[in-house]
């Protein structure tokens, strides 16, 4: 052993005991008579003390010492005479009788401190140099905590661990697999899993009752900032069970896991239909850290109103007329007003415009539609809002659709204007009910929302192939601080309703013989009733560590083009390896 | 909730209550006018019992079940007249009141029990139904929780659980790379990892000082019985250590695994350099559960021999003459004796013949070599050998390597013979002070033996590119009853002995670059001493659980072929993807 303690364990009781320590030089401050090493390691930092008067040599070695060389160093505790409060090892310092250099370090190309001066590509092309920083420390000592909580929780609760493969076989789920070339089987590939879904039905149809894994998933897709080609699921299953037993399940996972690793008690987690969400937020993973809710004046509007945009929207089979309130907006600038205008007005959000609805300090009420409606009436509409002095409503109107997107987004960004997301504030909740499929507009057909294996609804069972747009699942999706989390749902343990599912689909039986006839051969030899949930990982550590980017909470991330920095991978093979695969 | 108890829970203490049990029929019994179901689950089997006369309709619907049919069943809990000692809820059975069929099952293509009569490729076509039999789900459970031990101890000692990528670039490290093509970067690739290897070692330059993971590893061999694509790995490292402070980690580990999952006490672990193993054992992965070391006779023969083999042997540079004594081996067979004897001259071990010596019973020694030895000599051997009345002596002679690699085998092969493989007894070592380089009789050069990251010892660091055959490495395998389980070194952490290693494996300057660029780099930014291990995670599960082969400690294995036959993969992707990925 290379120390007798780290650098964070060092105290007052100590002082004079003669110890080893080892580490990195984070500062090496020569004062002159006296030089300072603030030696780090993963537990903390202790200062080393070497005096050119009593000591020359060794204080003359340890000058020629520089940033981040590696070092080790014996000596006697003793007590410091100006202590640093902010460091738990600031009491004492080591007075230095003995010092090895165990390797020497080129200078660093950015800083290695809080803050840093490297640019992301730089960093991850040095990451074993970003990842000796504090703040991406704490995040994977975070990961590391949160692994060893989960685990612990799934199997107090007599879920199994089981480890399903990766080498498998490829199958539409949503996104692209990523493939590997068999060397044995000319022409053949395995594909990467992009979830173990039907493994772990597999093992409740194996009667293991309950299963779980934290594992490794791969899609080939553009990437984006908050997504990489692997990830990190929690992966889990029960048998016997319904949709009510595994969001409680989960809801105890998920506040023990807040309490065991960032000791916060969760607010009661609410549930919220899929319907309800999308009316009330826009969304299907609303942020409750704050308010800013749609309300809808289609009931408070005359159908016989000249203000056209309305009297058009009335008019529609699915039309609504709907704002937001924000609280203290009638300060609100034009500027301000007109760009959120603009924001809902962008194509991929399609409404023709906003009005606004002032109710202004001086008790005056003011709206860009003051001619086409009586103060009266925007009282009435303030007063539907819950709106007090000093707010200002922003109104808009088309097909609920359309409504829904703008104002959703309308009123994240309002939020992140106003500073309502608060990284220190969870407000998880679940989002129930999912529809069972989802309208293609390019295609002109019916696509699963959840995955195949959904179950739908028994009361919606008979509308499988009349009536598809009014089949809601078993589906349910956890949702914190506007990610989603997690997402899971009943599944279908009738092997004739998988069939009629993937009729439903428009899979011909040879298809869906072809593509999933082991999951229908299984379901046939006695499936029990059963249904899971897969939980993103990264996301979650994400939302704990109070960062934006899963890169920030993985220690070894791709960019945005999927590469590898540090590695520089992907790269070409040789030729025989080439051939030898059939490539 | 399907159910209000599993199928193992109910005992006598629960008569009386009414309870619902959901699971599947392992056997219907029909005697009449008595229906007995046992109805089983993950947590065990519960009776059921049905009457024909209290409860006609019930039990003509419960006679319709057939095997595997999934059901629930609600009734009262009733002690039994006759009691079931074998099984913890045999003294109840369940007065049914209610059933309900959750789903029928087809008849199975072989019997869900203890001994199956399914072959192994039909048992894994149908892995679903082979996971429901005993011995199999036995094993993952005793998996899943050797799992849960392992990273407890793990983390109780402060290794971080950090998660290394595995879209990685592909780096020689003995065997063949499984390679995904990259859709956004034409004509390249990743590859899987073999290990994560340089990425702990990126860790511990990083500056996270105890690192772990039980993680997948890939490896494109072609298969053994042992051998599977996709196997699982307890992968650790460490800073600041030393070797002797990683094996006595280990050692608390392994005694802690077995103590926590088996409750077994394991017997001191020895220690034992290759060159010993070698010599005493013919194998670096000696099996200790039995004695049959093997002995030297050099110093007892005369160098003026009559008999040619032993004479022209102490002519050679480097031969030996030495044998194994079996203890009772004096009433073996003459034919066993020339099958021992084929089984040593076939061609890729390669002695010439043995001789045998026996201590009969009746206190003659007889020996195949009577005629050139006189009984005297005979009798000094068999002392040599510590042998006792009724042994026999095996011996051989040739060069050094051919009599380590037969009598190692022959040990092996008496062992298997005389039942001596006891699979409750475990015999765990560590051999330590491997060669840092093996020599390649093909291609007539030095290879790297562990792998090239290796520290070779300090006092072999000069005859690194003078004495290659003569340095050894800080390497260490863990051993147990035979089997490698777990192999590590002191890893190189100066990059200019890095360096110089590559040089000695006959690596250009470019070629190292080229193939570690990113660890030479580095390694001059300040890496700390460190070292570590890998653990083969499915290897010790078949120890513990008593198996001989890695398939019956996996949910899904795949075949020889590296096929799984349940998903029938690998299998063909479409040209549309094909295309895409430009192949």
């Amino acid at each position: 052993m290379f120390r007798t303690h780290n650098c964070g364990q060092l105290r007052i009781s100590n002082v004079g005991e003669t110890v080893t320590l080892a580490g990195w030089i984070q500062y090496n401050r020569n004062l002159g008579g006296l030089t300072f090493i603030d030696l780090r390691d993963r537990f903390g930092i202790t200062q080393l003390a070497l005096n050119m008067e009593t000591n020359p040599e060794l204080t003359a070695q340890a000058n020629q010492f520089g940033r981040e060389y590696v070092i080790q160093a014996t000596g006697v505790v003793t007590e410091r005479s100006s202590k640093n409060k902010n460091n738990p090892t600031g009491d004492i310092e080591i007075n230095v009788t003995e010092l090895v250099l165990l390797n020497k370090s080129e200078i660093p190309p950015f800083t290695i401190e809080e803050n840093t001066d490297g640019g992301e590509e730089l960093r991850m092309k040095y990451r074993y140099l970003d990842l000796r920083r504090k703040p991406l420390q704490n995040n994977l000592i975070l990961r590391h905590q949160l692994l060893q909580a989960t685990r612990r929780y799934m199997s107090d609760n007599e879920f199994l661990e089981i480890e399903t493969p990766f080498l498998i076989k490829s199958t539409p789920e949503g996104a692209r697999d990523y493939v590997v070339p068999s060397r044995l089987h000319e022409n053949q590939f395995y594909a990467l899993p992009q979830s173990p879904q039907l493994f772990k039905q597999i093992l409740m149809v194996g009667g293991y009752d309950r299963y779980f894994q934290i594992v490794k998933c791969f899609r080939d897709e553009d990437l984006r900032a908050d997504r990489q080609p692997e990830f990190t699921q929690l992966d889990l299953e029960m048998s016997f069970i319904e949709q009510e037993d595994i969001l409680v399940y989960i809801e105890g996972l998920v506040q023990y896991l807040f309490k065991e690793v960032k000791d916060v008690n969760l607010p009661p987690i609410i549930r919220m239909s899929y319907n309800d969400a999308m009316a009330n937020y826009g969304s299907d993973k609303p942020d409750l850290r704050f308010d800013l809710k749609i309300n809808y004046l289609n009931n408070l509007i005359d159908s016989a109103t000249e203000f056209a945009p309305f009297k058009e929207t009335l008019e529609l089979p699915n039309g609504k007329i709907a704002g937001i309130n924000i609280p203290n907006g009638a300060a609100m600038s034009r500027k301000q007003i007109d760009a959120y205008t603009d924001f809902v007005k962008e194509p991929h959000r399609g409404l023709k415009g906003l009005i606004w609805v002032k109710w202004n300090e001086d008790e005056t009420i003011t709206s860009s539609a003051a001619k086409f409606f009586e103060e009266g009436i925007l009282k009435s509409w303030l007063n539907h809002f819950g709106a007090s002095k000093g707010d200002m409503l922003l109104i808009g109107s088309g097909p609920k659709s359309k409504i829904e997107k703008s104002l959703g987004d309308l009123r994240l960004k309002i939020a992140d204007d106003l500073n309502l997301k608060d990284k220190n504030k969870f407000a998880p909740l679940w989002v129930t009910d999912f529809p069972m499929f989802e309208w293609d507009e390019d295609k002109q057909i019916f696509n699963f929302m959840h995955h195949p294996f959904t179950s739908p609804r028994k009361e919606d069972m008979d509308k499988l192939l009349s009536d598809k747009g009014n089949v809601y699942a078993y589906a349910y999706d956890f949702v914190i601080n506007g990610s989603e989390v997690g997402g899971g749902s009943i599944r279908i343990h009738n092997a004739d309703i998988q069939a009629k599912v993937f009729e439903a689909l428009g899979m011909t039986d040879e298809e869906a013989k072809d593509k999933f006839g082991f999951l229908l051969e299984a379901l046939s030899f006695g499936a029990p009733p059963h249904g899971g949930l897969a939980f993103g990982f990264d996301r979650l550590c994400t939302i704990m560590c109070g960062v934006d980017s899963i890169r920030d909470v993985m220690a070894f991330p791709k960019n945005n083009a999927a590469r590898d920095l540090m590695l520089d991978a992907p790269g070409t093979i040789d030729a025989a390896q080439r051939k030898e695969l059939g490539l």
